[in-house]
């Protein structure tokens, strides 16, 4: 079976992609979780992981350790990681890269962190613009492959990739429009999305780093976590 | 037959990996080339590329907009773009995958300049981490797999995306072991990457930004390039 490394889930975004791609297409796999390190995580991460990050896959003796890499070696083996139609897929692959590379307005000033609501005090310009590419882009996968999902009417892996981004527009409450809000309420309302969410307020670890920036993009309004935070 | 944008080569690091790739591989394509702005590039770029950015292909009236996502496109399309074994496509498509979302202090401290030469003063502690993990990250492909490129025999995808380190390798003077360095030597000597150089040393496009930030790594040992900058 395969086993999949990821960090803390209310903190580990990109532990999140290949986690709920999985999960939600049926893959069977054993989760390892190791919570983050106080400062960074290479060392300890590099026991199993040749990056010294995660996520990372474990295929008998095989390691992919990038949650890009995962989604293209799951897709050579399992049916439904990407769309079907050529000019989806490689609409959505197009995505996936985007985002794998860029968004860093987005990922250093609204990160993860799914137990906690904080108001954008005074969104810079670079993640307002990061803003307005996301919005455009996902309206035009919604329109153009015209399902519930990015790529048409199946859930794959672009909507895998875009997952931790719906935690970001629920805890900073992100401005989005009609179609693209509904889009987020429908990820979050996934089975996958749903257990992922309850283990991260059951988590008993707080990172100091992702605590401070989290707290560093504005006013902070909640914790949901179990044993909340001082 | 495909368009391929991309922007000077002298300095465009991402345009470099699909354009190598054909190049070598002896895809048909037909390159439109648009300098850089000063300052953003984003409005001119957005004319014919839905990011902002560079590279973006073309084949008839689709857009593929990201050069990993270009390669995925072209591999199932044309034979070897990843290496034929399963166990070295997924260690080629990590090696991608963690250049295209990481290596950032070696992007950002020693970017692509071709023509320059600059000798680094006091490389980073993050640089240092990048060129650590990079000679690790060679030395086990050429030793895992055995060939003259990273993956095998052959020249595939994972050498197209690593083929801008060999500019910055060949323009900072980066320390290599003797293995790795062999491999830079052999990337260089490519009949690809020698026209992509005489080509970037023949342009007459400055870019004050990409100058700044070249000449912040260190003391200006040479400028090869045909119409010297002051
Ligand atoms: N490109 C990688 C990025 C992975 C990454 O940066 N992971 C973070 C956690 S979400 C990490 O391991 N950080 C190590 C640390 O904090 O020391 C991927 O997509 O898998
Ligand atoms: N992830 C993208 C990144 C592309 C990218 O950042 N390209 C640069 C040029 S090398 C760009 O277009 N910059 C726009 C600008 O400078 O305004 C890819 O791999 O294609």
């Amino acid at each position: 079976m395969y086993q999949l490394h990821i960090a803390n889930k209310n903190y580990s975004s990109w532990s999140l992609r290949p986690w709920l791609l999985m999960r939600e297409l049926g893959i069977d796999v054993e989760e390892q979780l190791t919570p983050f390190d106080t400062g960074s995580s290479w060392a300890t991460f590099r026991a199993f992981s040749p990056s010294g990050r995660v996520p990372c896959l474990i295929d008998g003796g095989l390691a992919v350790w990038d949650s890009l890499a995962i989604v293209e070696y799951l897709a050579e083996r399992h049916p439904g990681v990407w769309p079907a139609s050529a000019n989806a897929r490689a609409w959505a692959r197009s995505a996936c890269a985007e985002m794998h590379s860029g968004f860093n307005a987005l990922r250093s000033e609204c990160p993860m962190n799914c137990g906690l609501r904080v108001r954008v005090t005074s969104p810079s310009t670079p993640l307002q613009h990061d803003l307005a590419r996301l919005e455009e882009l996902w309206q035009q996968g919604l329109e153009t492959f015209g399902g519930a999902f990015l790529a048409g009417d199946a859930f794959t892996a672009v909507d895998a990739f875009f997952a931790p981004v719906a935690f970001r527009v629920q805890g900073f409450d992100l401005p989005l429009g009609a179609t693209t809000g509904a889009y987020v309420k429908r990820l979050l309302a996934l089975p996958g999305m749903q257990d992922w969410y309850r283990a991260a307020l059951a988590e008993p670890w707080r990172d100091e780093p992702h605590e401070r920036e989290t707290l560093a993009a504005g006013e902070r309004l909640a914790d949901h976590r179990h044993a909340a935070t001082p």
